[in-house]
């Protein structure tokens, strides 16, 4: 998918939201755990839900492999039944994966081109030549971490380095590796503040938020500090939308949520 | 497998060598393409061929990755494989993981308990929340990434951080989440001269040295540097032994060359 391709889809539904799918088992409903694969029978209807309000899903894959071969399994079926229901829709293999060239090469075959994702999370600490693997796929894009939202993220990313807090460097210099065709960068919600200093530095790109909801970063800020003239953003919630319901209705509370962060952000979509 | 098991291993072999088992389809001998299972029959004979050369072996996640589903299979097949026939050997997934708190602990459970490794590589870049669930399980390590073997380490480790350079900084604050007796570092070949600083830094800890053979690191320099008092290093090969050959005799050659390393081990930890 392009960068206009994208933005034309957000215009279209007055949204930038994603779904993050981190199906963690013990908090499915009770009555999917007795189906073959409830992993994938929640995504689905997770999925139908929800494919109206957002322009993007993005399966975590931790929640997958923490289940072994089955959870692969339920991987793949969620990523086919994505392609297959959603051609409109944004799919990015959340995995933060990153090695040495020969080996990001392999990470970016498994999830760009066997597995067919439009895009990828990276982590940037093994610097250019783990990153340039996946960079190699028309159409495809990096998104690499630079300012994360969880409390470890002012152990190293807000270290100063020369002129730069290291996210900063890390956005300057990897900003160099690709363009803003290619690559977005995630920023968490939770540091909105930062963002104003973020588009200094990139201003077309767009950034991938997490952190939206359950981590409690703030909507409106965001879009206050991060938008740009192609929106820009992709606001991610995962668990607020997922876990919305815990009976018979998960998948109709789970719509009623995202739905909500959809119409908050088609306002803010507004001239 | 807890440090002085670990050091035990080491002195009744004469080795610290691990095989790293990165089975690229593309190299394996003609004569297992018509396998069921190329990638298991290959890492079967080398783990047969290697195993009493060697203390630890390290399957890279992304070698298997890259062939979805039937990847995975011969992950487990090959951890499993491991598992059964060498059950004194140190088992790493060499997985470069780490993610919010609730994401890293689905992956700790994917390689720590699922697949039962002894130990994960992890990425540092989004600090303490994302690698202390890789500490929860007992006589289990996580590796860090701190200086790595490629040309891209310099983009970001390198960087000075306040007083220390970003991967000094990065030992320096992760020694603390955890200890001697469940971290370890990752420290490339190729960066030996700085050996001397980072035992200054942390003299107990085990490091997990690639970069010997293919990369070009000097086995006699890493261990100048980085031995201590209970070897302390693990030393790393994957193609130099995998891809010693291609022929039917592929499995003769990579012994060969793994107790070519293993002599020189040998020598090295005479006091």
């Amino acid at each position: 998918m392009t960068r206009q391709e994208l933005f034309t889809q957000i215009t279209r539904k007055g949204s930038f939201l994603c779904v993050g799918l981190d199906p963690d088992v013990d908090k499915i409903p009770a009555h999917l755990q007795t189906e073959e694969d409830p992993i994938f029978a929640f995504n689905k209807q997770i999925i139908d839900a929800t494919r109206n309000y957002c322009v993007a899903y993005k399966p975590n894959t931790a929640f997958y492999e923490a289940h072994g071969l089955e959870g692969w399994k339920s991987l793949e079926k969620t990523q086919h039944y994505l392609r297959t229901t959603c051609p409109d829709h944004f799919l990015i293999a959340d995995a933060k994966r990153g090695d040495i060239g020969n080996t990001s090469a392999m990470y970016a075959k498994a999830f760009l081109e066997k597995m067919d994702f439009d895009s990828i999370t990276v982590a940037p600490y093994m610097g250019e030549d783990s990153v340039k693997p996946f960079l190699t796929y028309k159409n495809k894009w990096v998104i690499l971490l630079a300012l994360t939202s969880n409390k470890g993220a002012l152990d190293f990313q807000n270290l100063l380095t020369g002129n730069h807090l290291l996210f900063a460097e890390v956005i300057r210099k990897s900003a160099e590796w690709g363009t803003s065709d290619t690559m977005m960068y995630v920023v968490g919600a939770t540091r909105a503040e930062m963002l104003q200093e973020i588009r200094k530095l990139i201003p077309d790109h767009f950034l991938l938020v997490p952190g939206v909801g359950a981590q409690g970063g703030s909507l409106q800020e965001v879009a206050k500090y991060g938008m740009n003239k192609q929106c820009g953003l992709l606001v991610n919630a995962s668990r607020s939308i997922l876990y919305a319901g815990s009976g018979t209705d998960f998948a109709e509370k789970a719509a009623a949520e995202a739905q909500a962060l959809q119409l908050e952000m088609s306002k803010l979509l507004k001239p």
